[in-house]
């Protein structure tokens, strides 16, 4: 597009960027999606960043995976069109979908990370005393050479001993692992692209199985503003599998309309709502949480009357 | 820009349009806010949406009024450039600027509304059985004529019994109403153009003035991502005035980041980010609340850990 060239980079919602792509080439057929809301599209919006200089654009087997210095978010890793970390706003995500559960968990030994080739959550889960190991299933490598040369501050603990990495598809990992992990964190791209699988019921089936009594997982879960049907979609059939399903929303200021959703499960009847471990201010710092604390845990799941009303069938 | 041809509206911060301007004129020149946090800024990045038809475009005494239909967020109006509201998630910031001090109130009478022309607020505090009027002072007609015809769904209050309004300067009007009302809401622009002095000492003294004692303010407070600098010093000087000054930060779709501040502050030592009359859900469906609940009235007030941080000096 036209700001591209201008030293902007546009992210537009994926059938949005199609459509602008066919009336270029003089096709003005509409996609499917069309007026209909679908997991990761969010139409006739669309968010910016200027960038400094592109530092990394390549084609890897599964996406295009581009890196540019942003004028004011530092270092920006897009995916396919779509923005998935900036170095000034990733801490808000990546402490959310990391420390709900692992805070919610009174003693998280084994953690699984179901893609999260940038590093960030795999940062976050280090963080934890209790943790004896951490294993990464990412299907992109490209994501993570990128990442630790283009994002240090979130891939620093690629080379740390308690770590096993995995590439592949997480769907195979699971079938291979049973009743192994106290955490499993999915940390997907939207469901276009290859992470489309990970937003549906046999991968839940399939993460249940690979967890312990008590385990409890986390996953990225879109926008309340704009993916309410398959928000309360995918609560509905992970209710069939997890006697407890909570839904938590959070600010992020370069996802789009702002906001970032997580789907919070445990195969026990915990209040996954509540922090089993709390933390003072000094652990805050020493654990150098930026966005997380024990009243912004629970505060999370404090939904506005708008989403309450569209999750009422589902919750 | 570009974007407005091809049928998108985009939002820059009006740094960067000052400067984009520039630069198609040729004049290189960059403004002194360049990397400097400014009130009312967000450089480097822009949100954009999708316009299906041009309604309304002309410049009043004060400023550029545009409404246009969009394509996904129904109509919206823009002041200078910068999106006010759009039909789709404008209840978000109506309720919450509105709610949090009406119902930190034990029963308010008498609220004051500075600013405010599209009527949003103005709804909201209707629905308050309690209120027995309602001023606006609103310095600019054009926005309440455009509102009235074009936002019908957040103008449709303008005819009430119980309304008054003022069209003037906020300043002025406060310097002869003194110990009057119960609940004072600023619903301003940003601190750049007309709305730049309602974002000083002298105003809060003003506005306190204004006030009852147990009186209740808000104001619109900008973004947690994006002006802490500025929230930080308004906290600051609003202490030196009021003896309970609070900070609330809740999601809005279409403003800079996705993110949305309230200042809430008593002229008394009520606590404000508890509300001193709670809703049953039933009442939250008389009243058609489909942002606000009392639970997330007090959640609203619990902030991540970097807006804790910076603001630890002042609050």
């Amino acid at each position: 597009m036209d700001l591209l060239q201008k030293g902007w980079f546009t992210e537009f919602s994926p059938d949005d960027l199609e459509k602008i792509k066919k009336t270029s080439s003089g096709d003005s057929k509409q996609l499917k999606s069309d007026g209909k809301e679908m997991g990761g599209a969010w139409p006739g919006q669309a968010f910016s960043l200027q960038i400094e200089e592109v530092l990394f654009h390549e084609k890897s087997k599964y996406q295009d995976v581009l890196v540019f210095k942003s004028k004011t978010y530092g270092n920006v890793l897009i995916l396919d069109g779509i923005i998935q970390c900036t170095e000034r706003d990733e801490f808000a995500y990546q402490e959310m979908l990391a420390h709900l559960p692992l805070f919610a968990h009174p003693n998280p030994k084994k953690v699984l990370i179901i893609g999260g080739g940038d590093g960030g959550i795999l940062r976050e889960v280090l963080k934890h005393a209790s943790v004896e190991s951490v294993t990464m299933c990412e299907i992109d490598e490209m994501v993570i050479d990128v990442s630790k040369k283009y994002l240090p501050g979130m891939a620093e603990q690629f080379g740390n001993p308690k770590f096993n990495l995995f590439i592949g598809d997480g769907f195979e990992f699971l079938k291979n692992h049973k009743n192994e992990f106290d955490v499993v964190i999915t940390d997907s791209s939207d469901p276009v692209g290859p992470a489309e699988s990970l937003f549906g019921q046999s991968y839940y089936q399939l993460l249940s199985e690979s967890m312990k009594n008590g385990g409890i997982l986390s996953s990225q879960a879109e926008s309340v503003w704009l993916h309410l049907e398959l928000i309360s979609h995918m609560i509905e059939f992970t209710k069939k599998i997890f006697p407890t399903v909570q839904y938590a929303s959070s600010i992020m200021s370069t996802y789009p309309s702002g906001t970032m959703g997580y789907l919070i499960a445990s195969k026990d009847n915990r209040d996954v709502t509540k922090p089993a471990r709390t933390l003072t201010s000094e652990e805050i710092k020493s654990m150098n949480l930026k966005f997380y604390n024990s009243e912004l845990h629970s505060a999370a799941f404090i939904l506005p009357t708008f989403v309450n009303q569209a999750l009422q069938g589902s919750k």
